[in-house]
């Protein structure tokens, strides 16, 4: 784990697996490539962001930007993890998932029904960052995990703005992939049974871009929404 | 909370906020009443789970189903956050969230981009169903939360498959949705900027089933899933 956020990992290069990126059970569908983690993260921009306050789990959705080897996640300065990733030295341990979901499976038998996915599972500590760099440059990955190629095509945080905003950062080191492609897997001897079977295939869909109600006339929606 | 399984909400109703269902920012994006609550929940079936395990938090993706105000998550017996909830005494102490994204919100300012959003997060202690009856209506409501309808359009599970099947409750108690809509938000300052600014939607697409490839002739893919 030696990789900064600027250095590239190695290709062909794995996280280590742990205790906690073992899976208990579908270990055939675990993962511990970079390419494999970096392909999930990188399709999404919404995790799922854990941590453990007064002795119990919370779980929340927020945005989370790549760069490198490094996770960034944002939010008010006032927010509940972020002030805890802030007092609490040496940070906050957290667990942020991401899951895309690729299909629907339906077998011949109701136990075998299943989903086709992909997920990202990170173990660490979440840590704030102070250097005012590295903040700039964290939430413009949070912009362009959204959207690619917006944050350069938007006005830039203000002074103001960026003092408001708490940056906190995980390092990708504890990690795991779990993904389940193809069809159902239904036993043998229910494979004549009179019930379809098959995958149904699921992925987001983008919409029109629907401009501002008080957009300035002769804006015209940017190329790079059509890449979505 | 009096309702049970078995009885509707009484319309209006809602669940009564805690220090943890108000949020520490965008108090105003909050909901508590249950038809908001039961509607994101039953327009999604993948929920992220949080439990603690050695004090460190795990989130982990798993499917769901609603039943008038329980949730029921299922997994092998030999997963380890069943393990928990049928261990401990009195049960797994669980933060269980659903998330939709509807939409990407870019505004002329970096710091005003967003998403248009809904979530649920629910707050509780799972616990392990053990009554036969109410494992059978559970892991049903779990098929029929993916696709309405395809429990009575498949095998049901044999004693073997329910015995080798975990099922847990968590009761809809402490709960709250956060819902964003509308357009972007930027200064009054800023509307004049060239930076286009609106939303782009977005909402999972079904694409046409995919039969399985061992699929007996002359089974027609069901109409349940032009529902989709």
């Amino acid at each position: 784990m030696t990789a900064t956020t600027e250095t590239p990992a190695p290709a062909g290069a794995s996280y280590e697996p742990t205790d906690r990126t073992v899976p208990s059970r579908s270990r055939e569908r675990a993962r511990y490539d970079r390419e494999t983690v970096h392909a999930i993260l990188d399709q999404g921009y919404v995790c799922h962001l854990g941590f453990v306050r007064d002795g119990a789990p919370v779980v929340l959705p927020t945005l989370y930007g790549r760069i490198g080897e490094t996770l960034y996640l944002h939010g008010s300065t006032g927010s509940r993890p972020l002030l805890a990733a802030g007092r609490t030295d040496p940070g906050l341990p957290v667990c942020v998932t991401v899951t895309h979901v690729d299909g629907l499976v339906l077998a011949r038998s109701a136990f075998h029904h299943s989903l086709n996915y992909r997920s990202v599972v990170v173990h660490g500590t979440a840590r704030q960052v102070t250097d005012e760099d590295e903040r700039r440059r964290a939430l413009d990955a949070l912009v362009d995990q959204v959207v690619p190629g917006r944050s350069a095509d938007s006005r830039p945080a203000s002074a103001k703005e960026l003092a408001a905003t708490a940056v906190i950062r995980l390092d990708l080191a504890e990690v795991s992939a779990k993904v389940r492609t193809g069809g159902p897997n239904d036993d043998p001897e229910d494979l004549d049974l009179p019930y379809w079977s098959g995958v149904v295939p699921v992925a987001p869909a983008y919409g029109a871009p629907v401009p501002a109600a008080d957009l300035a006339p002769g804006i015209a929606a940017p190329a790079y929404l059509a890449e979505l």
